[in-house]
């Protein structure tokens, strides 16, 4: 029968590594069957319930309080181990030995001004400000600390982007900067292929594999997970391929992260579109349809990203010329697959897109017969078809809505597509040229372009349909992944990109390390020039007392 | 200044074909702007009104009843164009001229016993009944017709089941059967790759690229695109892919639709596994990071999936071992964006499929501490690392995770990364490698796979760790792909096919056509055995004495 004890430390902060250093010491103690030492959050409480490790008697407890449970033999057992914590905890705090560490954020700065990086993985609740000060004092953040409020996130980076400087996170596992590995961080060939990511293990596993295919990283910075939500608008992403762009050992970039939001996602790519180096594009779980768009290459997951990568980077320098139209698209379909197809490749390239079509990403349009900004239709769904022919047979409703869609002037592409074959529409080109003819007339720097779908063997003479709907001024494509190749370049406007401090890639980079020790040990070992500072949480970690603080400055 | 005026005939049905000439012929009239012609139904009266076709005294309406509207230079031109309706549909009742045409299907089986296909066309309320005869006729349904009740898709699919015929469809646009196209089909090359469709224009712009990349088509079997809902449980997809598995001329099959139904997806991707030959899938949308499982070669949208098949189909015959093992997964996960990879892959593999990870088409779990069925944990998301260590590092909750779920006697597969590096745990095999040969010893039979990231360089010898992991008994990959593929394959059970009647694919077809003539006609001109039903609505197109009269039989 083993007993569960645990003693209760009101505001007492400990470092991460220092409770794991102190759960293991306990579990070691004799009669000792198990044991733990958090800091009491919720999680951790509900954690150790889960692992049978809190009694009843544990009373509450908040974020600030030290909980160190034990389970033993019998009470002896428990109450001996439960009396050594001062002494675990002491021989702990008396392994340093380095020197003198600064208290604070300027003095480090002061006794290492080359330090262009702040690596900070303290508590969350604390990080955010902390971020705040490396900024003011013109540092880039390496901010390795979850649970930073999405507010703190978007003000750090407003600060940054004015004085043209990076933070990296909240929540970045990882990043290599010059050779130097900060956080966790895969040892790997220096080389030309630059690496931006909102995913920390992604960037990891790309890096493992570029290296393991022969290739290698210039430089991989994190950007946090949410920094491509609405709220945060890439800011981040954007800036590092400012970074990339304009680092001259970077000759290929990647890009790795979960699909932007929509609002994010069009500038996003039109900016990688417009950085003058190819990028390999790996939006977890988004691949669209047409995977190559002039310099963007998209995979399908982490290993087809580092094979592209390495390809490309293998392949020399390479001619990059941006594209892009003006004016909103909309696409008119008779093939229901077809119209879908088109909104599962534009519909990151072109947002808000809308459509009478249900797809994740894409706005539901109420009233078909109204386009809405950049539209896509399908003309055949099932509520138009009743009692009446589907548009590959009857061309009358499809020709109604062109020649309404082509007099709107904020349209500046159209995009049908004329299916032949048996059972449809024994002459499309008939009804169809003479109506897009009137278009061009009408207003020659209209794009109008064409899918054609049907064989040489077809009912139609695919040939002679082709001949009389180019003549008529369509730009006509005899396969979809060409109009949608197309109709992707159109979508991607000139962008520029942020202001930047280039000497963030300087290397070595030299870092002042904030919280976890082990990061500090591994800058060390690399060789980079890093201090470690003495960080303890404000006014003793007391939550109230933080606030009142804060307030007076 | 021109005016509009209409003429309302109640219970008046008309064919679509002669809606669309009628409406053609009056365009054409003296003094006639533009017209309309229409069953009307509110989605037609909508389209009317937005066209400017809607006289306001036009009153009440119902999908029974023909409203036929004509915009004119003056009044008198549009009642001289009114008054010419009855002409205008003598004269195309006249046009026929075929012979004798049966009345009933029962009729029409009599006079081509031959014909083992029924292509329906005619309204979506009456088709379902008019399938339903086909089938009790024991012939197989090529269904057109959309606006057919889900409810009647269910009760016909299952009525074909039992007597081993297919339906495609509903709202199925495309086939082709022994060389012939029923519905709209392009005219291909025959050749080796069998084609199955949720998607009509999905299937003929495969189609089509196939023959222009000169390849071609055994078979293209259309199964409407509610067939792999959960209600219709992906029905007609079994079924073609039995009658492709046992069609001597197909080699390869490709599948194209949207995204299963999770519940269908597992079903549906195993009895691809197991139908002994190799499958291309286009899921529109769905891309797993990992595209080649076995003989399942996924495709990113219709170009690679023509691209694919085409590729397979030149490469000669090939053996294909199905494969799959048993219980459940549980993946422990260190990074997040290994978890997400790992649910991008497996989330139509495993169905249904836990997460403490948000995603579409995973189930979130309330908590964390618990799995349910296949479970794929981020260990390292923000609301389990608050206090404490990231368990790149600190790996004491992680093991007893694994020991926990181990002891779960449904548990077959276990998934873990372990992620070397910087700043990460200096030696992860010390605790992982005698947890998992204390599992091994205690249940040989489960799986225990290890995704290992990281480079020859890193500080913790990645060749030593892999030695020690494999020594324990775990199964241990270098690449995030090659695990993914390993438990992708354990994950597809094997699975039977539906019973067929392997006569639907005789060549050539002979085909009864009930509804649009122009498909009858195409029939013909490709040199099939066809019989033109000589189809009215059931009373005359009463509502509620079809009812009756259904109710009597």
């Amino acid at each position: 029968m083993s007993v569960v004890k645990s003693e209760l430390r009101r505001g007492h902060y400990c470092d991460s590594i220092v409770l794991m250093q102190l759960q293991a010491a306990l579990a070691g103690l004799p009669g000792i069957a198990d044991s733990g030492a958090v800091m009491a959050t919720e999680a951790n409480r509900q954690l150790l319930a889960s692992q049978g490790l809190l009694p009843e008697d544990a009373g509450e407890a908040g974020d600030g309080d030290l909980l160190v449970v034990v389970k033993a033999e019998d009470e002896n057992a428990a109450e001996r181990a439960l009396g050594q914590i001062d002494a675990l905890l002491a021989r702990r705090r008396g392994g340093g030995g380095e020197g003198y560490r600064p208290k604070s954020l300027a003095a480090a700065v002061r006794q290492l001004p080359a330090a262009r990086w702040a690596s900070i993985s303290v508590p969350g609740r604390y990080a955010a400000e902390l971020a705040r000060q490396a900024l003011e004092l013109g540092r880039n953040v390496f901010l390795y600390s979850d649970n930073v409020s999405l507010d703190d996130e978007v003000e750090l980076k407003r600060l940054a982007a004015e004085r043209g400087l990076l933070v990296m996170g909240p929540d970045c596992g990882t990043a290599i900067v010059g050779g130097i590995g900060l956080g966790f961080a895969n040892r790997v060939r220096r080389g030309a292929v630059g690496l931006i990511g909102a995913s920390g293990t992604g960037l990891q596993a790309i890096a493992s594999r570029l290296h393991q295919l022969g290739a290698g990283v210039s430089h991989a910075l994190g950007t946090g997970g949410r920094d491509l939500s609405a709220e945060v608008g890439g800011a981040t992403a954007r800036q590092a391929l400012a970074l990339l762009a304009g680092d001259p050992a970077t000759r290929v970039v990647t890009l790795v992260s979960k699909p932007p939001a929509p609002a994010v996602a069009a500038r996003l790519l039109a900016a990688a579109r417009s950085c003058g180096k190819p990028v390999v594009i790996d939006f977890l779980g988004y691949v669209p349809p047409v995977r190559r768009i002039g310099s963007l290459h998209f995979a399908a997951g982490l290993e087809e990203a580092a094979e592209l990568a390495a390809e490309l980077a293998d392949g020399g320098p390479q001619r990059v010329a941006a594209s892009g139209g003006e004016g909103y698209l909309r696409g008119l379909f008779a093939g229901g697959t077809l119209a879908t197809e088109t909104l599962l490749q534009l519909r990151l390239f072109l947002t808000p897109l809308a459509s009478n079509a249900a797809l994740a990403g894409v706005e539901r349009l109420a009233d078909p017969t109204a386009s809405r900004g950049h539209t896509v239709l399908d003309l055949g769904a099932d509520e138009l078809t009743v009692g009446r022919l589907h548009p590959m047979i009857d061309p009358d409703l499809r020709l109604r809505r062109l020649r309404r869609e082509a007099a709107d002037p904020e349209v500046g592409l159209l995009l049908l597509d004329v299916v032949l074959g048996e059972g449809a529409d024994p002459d499309p080109a008939a009804s169809l040229a003479p109506a897009v003819a009137e278009i061009k007339r009408a207003r020659p720097e209209l794009a109008v372009v064409l899918i054609v779908v049907g064989t040489g063997d077809d009912p139609q003479d695919r040939d002679a349909q082709i001949e009389r709907l180019s003549d008529a001024g369509a730009e006509v494509y005899d396969t979809v992944a060409g109009a949608l190749a197309r109709a992707s370049e159109w979508a991607l406007r000139p962008a520029s990109l942020p202001a930047v401090e280039a000497g963030a890639l300087a290397s070595p980079p030299a870092v002042i390390n904030a919280g976890l020790e082990s990061f500090y040990s591994s800058l060390v070992d690399q060789g980079a020039e890093a201090l470690q500072l003495d960080w303890r949480p404000p006014a003793g970690g007391d939550e109230k007392l933080i606030a009142l603080l804060r307030r007076m400055r």
